[in-house]
């Protein structure tokens, strides 16, 4: 029996992460939950999987849950610390990480230093402090597992292979719902129509991040921690489909993909159940309904915010998170109409440029440069 | 260092094995060599590799070469003997089995009862004796590594996973040259136009199997054995571009593929380096150039060969080594335009009709149901 804490349950991943533990009694059990305004929903959830800990955002909110739940037996906290005390859970044995945005950094790094492996959705984690986490995940023997889809299949397509056989990681990507949309219509994008992804089914962050590519930005530098492989050898294509989630090229020239039908279920239950596979019942991939695969070469030019990312891995240090920081806070301001689909590459670069790079020593190090990033970002989206 | 008896040198196969080899000085080195009748190759090899036995087809084409072969330390054979110590040379590590057809059974079951690992191109040794040679075969501790660009594809896809997590092998076929050519027109084709591959470059007789999809039903059964998976958990899908080298479903839904330019040196690679991976130089594979992968359901009723191999695999027993010995007399025929193109089929049908299925104990049995078979469709083809 795997004891699981799942971080950030009313979300999208969270929500699919219960749907597939639920599937398995036998194999695994929730023994805790974070979440955070969504109290109605994590009530429910509360009620179905009777986790021993939870924790949300607010405590005024703890409160409520609280007296809705006193029948239960479980404790309720609240804050950044309720959410480390549930991330650092005695008896788990694994924490899935599926808090959106940087939030996810400090919990998810305690669940770490307490030796709990981790199923990651929360790529914010690798993208600001990759080198440090890693250090640390490896200090304490604790496997990071991938819960994205593309890194679940480069996982799946590294099998046992050695690091010195890959010549390269294929990251695809759908390219959004404005791929081939013209650059002179671009500026008119409402947020209803980004929200619009052809193929996946997300949260609103992310599906702001897939239409401006940036997603696939962090994702590579997710990759370059999560594989310990550099950047010139992580590259991007655009794949419409969402059929291919991403392929490893090896020395020999042979390239090894992971394919199936886009279900973020599917990611979820390999890292749950790693390394063994579990039979979930998902539907079977037909390749012969889908009929073509195709592949294109990603247009950085149309969507910079891809290089941007290229550019911050290889900067490196403080950079990477600063790019993290002001893409949140430009999707967040989009999202509100305060500003407009081309904006956001905008203000990145703008914050990126007048960010001078600093080491990273410690996980404070990288909160004050995402605090730094977002005023930044704040002040430019207030003046455009 | 590595030591290689190569059966079939002067084949499609056998050269590129050579090509393979001489790329890695250090870690491969031939040993032996044989050869069917291509003797001035077979010379030339002989002087640039520096086996130490070789074995021709004919006594006479053996003096010749020992004469012409005098200034080098190399013992000449000849005949199904010649052949047969070839394949059990003590020196050897690994055979690699590249005769084309039933000949290369006995040879084959040599090297294994001797010992030797196996890298097989001859899937006739599979598909007329599965059973017995993979018994013999795990008795011996020896490994049969496939060279058929699917067989590879589908040993690299399930890497190390336990049986019980798959659920299918989906083996891709181009379809050949004339997948999408009319019936009506089917019966006017020449072997000139049935030598002329889309894709792949091969030998003539399996170039035909390929117009007619038995190739495909050959795999199927040489899978079936390979890896020990049911007939009714193999796929056929027809993938027209020749990328996607074959795939394995996984019971969480997972596919597993491998990719690769259509170069039979990367399987043979393979094969030779196992479980390592070579770093031959071969061409990157360039999925923005292809653009576009297809996928489409095989079409029995216009290729019914392919529907043929399965039900010889579910009969079992002599069942196979009939249809593969019909096969061989009815491609042999046809690229001597002693019958039509549309005949093959036919024939093979109505030696497999006439068959009465024997259970198979040794490879004698193989052997006298390879005779009959063939004797009863060279009836057919005179009387055709």
């Amino acid at each position: 029996m795997k004891k699981i804490v799942l971080l950030g349950s009313t979300g999208s991943i969270g929500v699919n992460t219960l749907d597939v533990a639920s599937r398995f009694p036998d194999r695994f059990r929730i023994v805790g939950l974070t979440a955070g305004e969504n109290i109605a929903l994590l009530e429910k959830q509360i009620k179905t999987f009777r986790p021993k800990i939870v924790s949300v955002l607010k405590e005024d909110a703890a409160e409520r849950l609280r007296q809705r739940c006193r029948d239960y037996d479980v404790e309720i906290r609240s804050g950044v610390e309720g959410m480390i005390s549930a991330a650092a859970f005695s008896e788990a044995d694994m924490v899935v990480s599926a808090i959106v945005g940087a939030a996810g950094l400090v919990p998810t790094v305690a669940a770490i230093r307490a030796g709990k492996d981790v199923a990651l959705a929360n790529k914010e984690t690798l993208v600001m402090a990759g080198e440090i986490v890693t250090k640390e995940a490896e200090k304490k023997g604790v496997k990071i597992l991938p819960v994205d889809s593309e890194h679940s299949a480069i996982l799946q397509a590294l099998g046992s292979h050695e690091k010195d056989s890959v010549k390269r990681l294929i990251l695809t990507a759908s390219g959004g719902p404005f791929y081939n949309t013209p650059f002179s219509r671009k500026r008119l994008i409402k947020p209803k129509d980004a929200l619009k992804h052809p193929n996946w089914k997300m949260g609103r962050k992310i599906t702001i991040d897939s239409a401006t590519l940036m997603n696939k930005g962090l994702e590579v530098i997710e990759a370059r921690w999560l594989f310990d492989i550099p950047s010139e050898k992580i590259d991007v294509l655009i794949h419409p489909e969402s059929i291919v989630h991403s392929m490893v090229e090896y020395i020999d020239g042979a390239v090894i993909a992971q394919l199936g039908v886009p279900d973020m279920r599917m990611p979820i239950s390999y890292a749950l159940g790693y390394p063994e596979r579990l039979n979930s019942g998902f539907p079977s991939l037909d390749l012969v309904r889908i009929g073509s695969l195709t592949f294109k070469k990603p247009d950085t030019k149309r969507f910079p915010c891809l290089s941007y990312a290229y550019e911050a891995l290889n900067t490196g240090g403080t950079m990477p998170a600063v790019l993290n920081a002001a893409n949140e806070a430009a999707a967040r301001a989009f999202l509100k109409e305060e500003i407009g689909f081309l904006d956001i590459p905008k203000i990145i670069k703008k914050v990126m440029d007048r960010h001078v790079r600093q080491n990273i020593v410690t996980i404070e190090d990288v909160l004050l440069a995402d605090r730094w990033a977002r005023e930044q970002a704040e002040d430019f989206i207030k003046r455009s």
